[in-house]
């Protein structure tokens, strides 16, 4: 069903200025053509590709729109087919008028990324190449934009496509020893197969290992604030969205209704969960609350405790029993982050400050006084945020795997390298040997869409909108 | 101020597969070319005008996407003016950083409607063709489409130019009689003369004329729908809405939350405002429902009376107290057409139908027997409510009015034409009628921008969304 020719608003909807309409397929040029009025009366078949032109879309003696109409031949487009691209009023009667009438002359409305879905089979990307366009379009921070223009442009395929040779080439050679059994021939020099397999081993570490960094970026670090109500909790995470010189706030049309909330800082999403807290209470319905921030951290990377300090200058009860309860989260969940975060140090003595600092630092490494009002200390904290966060694989410009698709995948190569090299070191039979390698490059091949089924490109490709 | 380059997004806002931004102004190719990294290393300057390039938008090292570059030059534009369009992947994140990366090199944020303001500014339309581009794009079915359409085509402005020309010229030879005043000639032919101002008066005329239904086109035809809860309202709304075969539902994502909607129906667009009755009571909090429900007739053109067939079925009572209300409505606005809709016809005999229509007959000139449940008589209101409507002009491809600016203008220059034959008739003396002469001609340039001045360009353009 990749033969016919289909058709998709390509612009987000809604009204705007223009809109985009394409059109993919053998019939993408006769169709526009037939439904085209040049404003200069040329002949649109007989124009280059990658050329615009001005017109009428027409639909018998009806005018629908004047557009400007953009050329792509076979294979020099998107999708390697024939695209014409629409650009039209952004009236959203005019986008369903001109979608609505190809397909009544015989389009078909494209389903979820199937403009993409027919670039990889047309071989103008690989598989994990289409992915990150995706990605691409999701992105909504500096570190997740990044990772998936790095996939985009190849980076992470053309990685593993590179060891899928070489370890082809090894394959086949074994595979021949096997046809000159009975001459006890090596053609594969078993040194040179070992080093394959040490390098192999360690960039597939490397991948995998950055899959956790990789995760959060794609996601955004979840952070649980854990906070009684008055804390300050929607002061600090409008301090730090105001923090921020990107324009997030803007670009999500962030609501700032609830507590809940992603913000760009320093260029990484993070994912505020807010939570109820943990006081200790003989209250019923309290105590379910408790349950639930529990389950919030267990979702969360990193543990902010957040408290008022005018609070803790109470007396040592308030501290004491503030202790506990950071006492109590370090027990349940050694692996999380803590960051103690002291709000409000404005409001009382430096005296006190200095007090509750030191009270507090016996339980946490990590104790950071602010004012979330004055904006005093918000720096600092997103310092630290970022610190908690192991960046140096992004900073370094490494590649990063984001896709649980392509970790998967990579674990199961890594499995079966493991046996490869189990069988090198134990001196395997070949015949043995070739089967563990085979299914390795089954799993590299997966990632890159050399291997792939119908199955799993539905699957990636549902996650698209329409239109890509 | 207009002599800068600016730049906004062209699409809607939030994520698609793709947005456009867009740049214009002297500088456009110069900044677009020194971002702009060729896939094939082309020089984007020594490109041809409409033509299309693949590449990337680099800030230094960075890469921010991969785009589609089209570029328009001087004076082959929408603007006139140099005009670059750059198609990038649909995230929010990228079209801000691709918008802010061309304004800290230079760029200016384009306002409201600027690149439409350049492009009338530059000749490249006259005002009533730059106002249809605001009314195309806000268009939302079929009649208030075509009128755009047809007004961004010039149809409307022309047809106001070549009067305004033929005016011209009567009005030169007057005055250049005036240079010869002493010698009694006449250069104008009054004969002629009269036969032209009689022809503006009838164009003027239908074109005044044209506006109560143009208005009514752009808008939305309002009707009040007069009824008590559960007489089927939101039932028969839905109704009408499948009756349609257009696709409005999918356009508009129409929230069936409230009754007020907007439904188009035979490609008209009527806007449904629902009232809560004005059954007589003692009642002071139903009172002022009452006084409500006139204020909502008050704005309307049309009123539906929706009653229960059931209800009525009732007894003489039932049917007398609804014809009170019906009499009550047709006194206080006895311009405004009436339509009785009897619902729930499937729920009653024939012959309680036949006595109830007859009964209100008696008052009301159209009543519809329908059951919005099965969908009967629906078809039939339908077709009712177009008949309403004076689409007369609509259907025979006449120039209409839906413009305010454009209908005062007219209403004044044709107070200045009257002006004009009146003074033909009692042989005024030719300076005075020059006086109104220019006096009509300068209300006629108004309409297509001959005659500006920037507060008016302010208010036309403020109406439109940015980037267009």
């Amino acid at each position: 069903m990749h033969n016919d020719t289909i058709v998709a608003l390509a612009t987000p909807s809604g009204s705007g200025a223009i809109a985009v309409i394409r059109l993919s397929g053998p019939e993408a040029l006769t169709l526009a053509s037939n439904q085209f009025k040049s404003v200069s009366g040329k002949d649109l078949k007989a124009q280059a590709t990658h050329t615009i032109h001005l017109g009428h879309i027409v639909d018998g003696e009806k005018t629908i729109d004047e557009v400007l109409l953009s050329l792509f031949k076979n294979p020099n487009s998107y999708t390697g087919e024939d695209v014409v691209e629409i650009s039209c009023h952004g009236s959203s009667y005019i986008q369903q008028e001109i979608i609505q009438l190809f397909i009544r002359k015989g389009c078909r409305m494209a389903t979820a990324g199937e403009f993409t879905l027919r670039a990889f089979l047309n071989g103008k990307l690989d598989l994990s190449q289409a992915e990150a366009v995706a990605d691409l379009i999701s992105s909504d921070n500096e570190a997740s934009h990044q990772i998936a223009m790095q996939q985009m442009r190849g980076g992470f395929s053309s990685e593993i496509a590179k060891l899928r040779e070489e370890l082809l080439n090894f394959a086949s050679l074994i595979e021949l020893e096997l046809d000159f059994a009975e001459e006890d021939v090596e053609f594969a020099d078993r040194t040179q197969f070992k080093q394959l397999i040490e390098r192999i081993v360690f960039v597939l570490k490397r991948l995998i290992d950055s899959f956790s960094v990789g995760n959060v970026i794609k996601n955004g670090i979840p952070v649980a604030i854990v906070g009684e109500p008055n804390v300050g909790k929607s002061t600090l995470l409008n301090a730090l969205l105001n923090e921020d010189r990107a324009i997030v706030s803007e670009i999500a049309g962030t609501t700032r209704d609830t507590i809940e909330d992603e913000i760009s800082i320093g260029g990484m999403g993070f994912r505020f969960i807010d939570t109820a807290g943990i006081r200790e209470t003989k209250d019923v319905v309290e105590n379910i609350g408790i349950k639930k921030t529990f389950e919030k951290i267990e979702q969360a990377q990193v543990v902010m405790f957040l408290v008022s300090s005018l609070q803790l200058a109470a007396g040592e009860e308030a501290i004491s029993s503030f202790l506990i309860e950071i006492e109590k989260v370090k027990n349940k969940f050694p692996q999380k982050q803590l960051l103690v975060v002291l709000n409000k140090i404005d409001q009382i003595t430096d005296t006190d400050l200095g007090q509750i600092s030191t009270a507090l630092r016996t339980q946490a490494s990590n104790v950071i006084p602010i004012s979330a009002k004055t904006g005093f200390g918000v720096e600092q904290l997103t310092d630290q945020l970022l610190n908690l966060i192991n960046t140096g694989a992004l900073r370094n410009n490494e590649t990063i795997v984001t896709n649980s698709r392509h970790y998967d995948a990579l674990l199961k190569a890594f499995e079966e390298i493991q046996k490869v090299q189990y069988g090198l070191e134990t001196n395997l039979s070949g015949d043995l040997l070739a089967i563990d390698i085979r299914q390795a490059l089954y799993h590299f091949g997966e990632i890159t869409g050399e291997i792939t089924n119908d199955d799993l490109l539905g699957n990636i490709f549902a996650n698209f909108c329409i239109g890509k």
